[in-house]
């Protein structure tokens, strides 16, 4: 019976031992999909996009957070589990992480002028929401992260070894606390739009169903990439001597 | 130099270097003052607590869902941080373990019927938000982990070794999905609370600056939580060997 118990076991480890490549092609499946939703949503219900000032400029807002502070960034966090990072010259891999990070950073504050722009043409202040304060404190943690790396070849090896787990903690935090801002943005936005007759957001309208999934997808796109991070088998083997190295 | 930057670098390290149970002072001061505000903001700007079906119903349900699904959950998580739980019986702390967890799951199931008691005598339908949805998959998810608990002494310790790591990992997304709820709920509440002349949500009277701060304090303590059990000095040493005894 122990054996029959050990055996169960370890199949069930197997199953569970997921290779990194599939995942990511599922989790990859899984960020357009969140991408091809939130441009939908904004083009199908919200009057699609410009640069007027006007709502259709505010629809710029949802669509480049989720792409950038959320799908780009996610991937840039994970490019040191993709296997074949882990041998060979690192500076490749570096500039990719680099590159998808500050892509993200470079869409996000994209998204902040497209909200800013629509407040200040409609005279609506800025910065007043619980929404609005997470968000800022997002992309600003995320500005310390994009900001500490010009500074990185110049210190000496033990003060980055320091910096390297702070690094990977805010990584993760940053991304938490952007999926909780996507999530709180969805909800008052829906909450400001669907206010009149049979469309009223309590009534659950299709465009309400729709955002709401969105909102869902965007929750299990941030699992998966955190359960992915935190996952010890899909870390770069003897990280700890390897990292502070060029 | 090398010397220098050597020092520089112990010394910073020790700096960071936090024991466990002075942050757990630090932490547990954050987390009264969480409860001691929502509870302020329920009283003092809406109106207080009854049981009969109005608002002062509902305001049972921010108080209960940050008292136990963030500061008694949190508690419940880091349980098994504490040192003198690494040596002698385990069953006492696995007592303190699941009675805080218990605890943490009733209060929140009666943070739902708060909710649920206030939308019924309003007429008002349930479960339509994206706060109401991502704050369901959080109870049902935690139901989960509590459901599976009495199951656990039966199972062969090879299954339950199995089981560990999921459990753990549910408890971080859990608190996660927590906090992200909790700050959606917030945001929406305010956004319908404040609606009028000068008490306007985007004119940020004190209610608007003390519930966004209770926000940003609620993302602070969970953000500790998590830091905490992912730090890999404050594990158990050698968990896996020990944890799948009882």
């Amino acid at each position: 019976e122990a054996l029959l118990a050990h055996r169960c076991h370890r199949r069930a480890t197997a199953m569970l031992d997921l290779p990194f490549l599939p995942f990511c092609a599922l989790l990859g499946s899984l960020g357009l999909l969140c991408m091809a939703m939130v441009a939908t949503w904004c083009q199908h219900w919200r009057g699609g996009f410009s640069l007027d000032g006007s709502t259709r400029t505010f629809n710029w807002h949802p669509v480049l957070m989720v792409t950038g502070l959320v799908v780009l960034y996610g991937a840039a966090a994970l490019v040191y589990r993709i296997p074949r990072s882990w041998s060979g010259p690192k500076l490749p891999w570096k500039l990719l992480h680099g590159g998808l990070a500050l892509g993200a950073f470079i869409l996000s504050v994209l998204g902040l002028v497209a909200v800013f722009r629509f407040h200040d043409s409609q005279g609506t202040p800025n910065m007043y929401s619980l929404h609005s304060w997470m968000g800022l404190a997002t992309v600003l943690l995320f500005s310390c992260q994009v900001g500490a790396v010009p500074a990185l070849p110049a210190p000496p090896a033990p003060l980055r070894a320091l910096y390297k787990p702070i690094h990977v903690f805010f990584g993760s935090t940053i991304l938490m606390l952007a999926v909780a801002s996507s999530l709180s943005g969805i909800n008052e936005k829906l909450f400001f739009s669907l206010k009149n007759g049979t469309m009223q957001y309590k009534l659950l309208p299709a465009e309400a169903v729709f955002a709401n999934t969105l909102g869902l997808l965007i929750l299990l796109f941030g699992m998966l990439v955190l359960g992915a991070l935190a996952r010890p088998s899909w870390k770069r083997p003897e990280a700890n001597s390897l990292d502070s190295r060029q």
